[in-house]
């Protein structure tokens, strides 16, 4: 086979093992066992439901501010304030994954209490795919919803420069017979990777994408690039990312706006994300055996109507996510060759070799 | 000065003479004086924000459906259930107004009690614009969403008949320099209405709007009204449209999905729409002084965004609202004359003249 071929082809690994791989990695920096174990898990639970956006890609990019000590190792996480349903937390500047995961923990013990419970947390950093940690809450019979915000690329509605993050927002309902539903997205209208993809193959892109530094609609995606892509259908989706950051930043403490560091480029600073967790015991409003038949009926129903022309299937937001997860879980996780690579040179003093965590 | 001339200048009209007037009519009905001032104080409220289509125009079917039965004049709202901060309420078949404020008033009770509170609503009728009692929230210091499911006129993303209402969307948060942060919108692109003004007028409507009955994108005006209506923003806004029937529907026990009745066509069934209220207390947090600090630097920062090429000014949701509800609190709310007759042969056996109403 040449070497092309297994390019195309990508190796397949096994999710315990490449969770075992980036747990030594991040155990290797100065994370404790428990929270390596975590952030990896986190990451690769988002390679298995084919967001590998949000998978081990990046690894490295955790590594850096973990070894430019722009992330705290072992993070001091605090309550600062609660009430009978509400929990103020201080993540410590802790790595997302981390705090994203106490905060539920938290808000989970109040909703326990109370009936629902409410989140914010400030000092936090890069949180991941929501779904990782909406899953928790799912599997403990709550409605969730996780909010963080994110470095300023997003100009507001009207506005020609960024001011908002791609805010994504987080919501997850259990079912039975289906897939839970999991809306997990960014609030704006695409990934900005996708623009420099485009933009790399010298492709134009759809207008509604995306403005140039002047605020004019472009399909230009090196304009684009220069510019700021645009938030999901206008000044509505505007307002939800609005929303996300008053929750997120505003109330909790943190950053907003553009106080929120940047990822990638500010490797000096903590970023001073913001989140907000809000979480809901559905069996205080019914028995969950009714409320889980009256989900699985109504995605029965919504399953049921005919698609538009083009279209095989209408699907629920989290299903097709939870089949590549099926899928991925078996025939395990598809690495393209770059990332492998990436992978060996950061495991490389781990003593775990990753080619024994092909499939 | 010519019948044409008026017709187009508009009869002003003093929003507590217009109050008055529209608590009349509901009295005659059977309402309480009290439940009857709410529920034109609510009207009254859309059109001091310039919210005409949620206005008294909506008198007729509101006395329509009283006059049917369809609606509980003196509904018996029930606590089916509570816990520390969730309520579970029955809102006894009764107006939408008067069933949303007794909603929100246990919501802030179990809120100022637990720090923040989650009220589910069955039985409930169509409430109207959602600012009107986020308002009693942000007054007391809350941030608030409140979110209602809607007949079936909207098909989810990639289906092509109705399954969805326009499930409305309201999010409010408390200002001080500036006016509060209200975000009160319907789940579709657009209104439906706006739709139908295009047909009357044989003009074509933006693409991404609507579907035809076969579930085709058209700019055709009666087309779309034959097909149906789209969410904003693709599939996002179909999962946020989701997420409000599932909590106004499913979790409350209310109608979801088809299962709820129509407010003009279906003059024999309750409507069972279901509601959702989530209330958070900013003091819980940090102090109410320091948040409004906090909320007032954002939107300044915002507003001092220079705006994209042809608009005059980076406007937050609800601002336009505040700056209408301002003027026309002095000078007057503007009434069409098909609205003005409505409104005299409502009203003809209360004893009120609409004209001395006028400003």
């Amino acid at each position: 086979m040449s070497h092309k071929g297994q390019t195309s082809l990508k190796a397949m690994y096994r999710p315990e093992g490449l969770i075992d791989f980036c747990t030594a990695i991040f155990a290797g920096e100065g994370l404790t066992d428990a929270d390596a174990r975590l952030v990896a898990d986190s990451l690769v639970h988002a390679n298995l439901r084919g967001v590998d956006s949000h998978g081990v890609t990046r690894v490295p990019i955790y590594v850096k501010r973990l070894q430019k000590d722009v992330v705290e190792k072992e993070p001091n996480i605090q309550v600062l304030s609660e009430a009978r349903s509400t929990v103020l937390l201080d993540g410590g500047n802790g790595m997302g994954a981390v705090v994203a995961t106490r905060a539920m923990s938290e808000g989970l013990r109040k909703m326990r209490e109370s009936g629902s419970a409410s989140v914010a947390v400030r000092n936090n950093n890069h949180v991941g795919a929501g779904a990782y940690f909406a899953a928790k809450a799912t599997a403990e019979g709550a409605i969730v919803f996780i909010y963080s915000n994110a470095p300023p690329t997003m100009a507001p509605w009207h506005a020609r420069t960024p001011y908002f993050g791609t805010n994504p927002y987080c919501f997850s309902v259990p079912a039975r017979k289906h897939p839970n539903i999991v809306l997990d997205m960014a609030t704006s209208v695409v990934a900005r990777g996708k623009i420099i993809v485009a933009a790399e193959r010298g492709e134009a892109i759809p207008p509604g994408w995306a403005i140039d530094e002047e605020g004019r609609e472009t399909t230009d995606a090196q304009a684009a690039l220069d510019g700021c892509v645009l938030p999901f259908g206008g000044p509505k989706g505007s307002g939800i990312a609005l929303m996300i950051d008053i929750l997120g930043g505003v109330l909790s403490g943190a950053g907003f706006g553009r106080g929120i560091g940047d990822l990638y480029r500010e490797l000096s600073v903590p970023q001073n994300v913001g989140s907000f967790i809000q979480l809901i015991n559905i069996a205080r409003f019914m028995p969950m055996e009714r409320f889980l038949d009256r989900i699985d009926t109504m995605i029965d129903e919504i399953k049921a109507l005919t698609p538009v022309p083009g279209v095989n299937e209408v699907m629920l937001p989290g299903e097709l996510e939870a089949r590549t997860e099926a899928i991925r879980s078996t025939d395990g996780i598809p690495l393209p060759e770059d990332v492998e690579s990436m992978l060996m040179e950061y495991g490389k003093d781990t003593g775990f070799s990753l080619s024994e965590c092909r499939v």
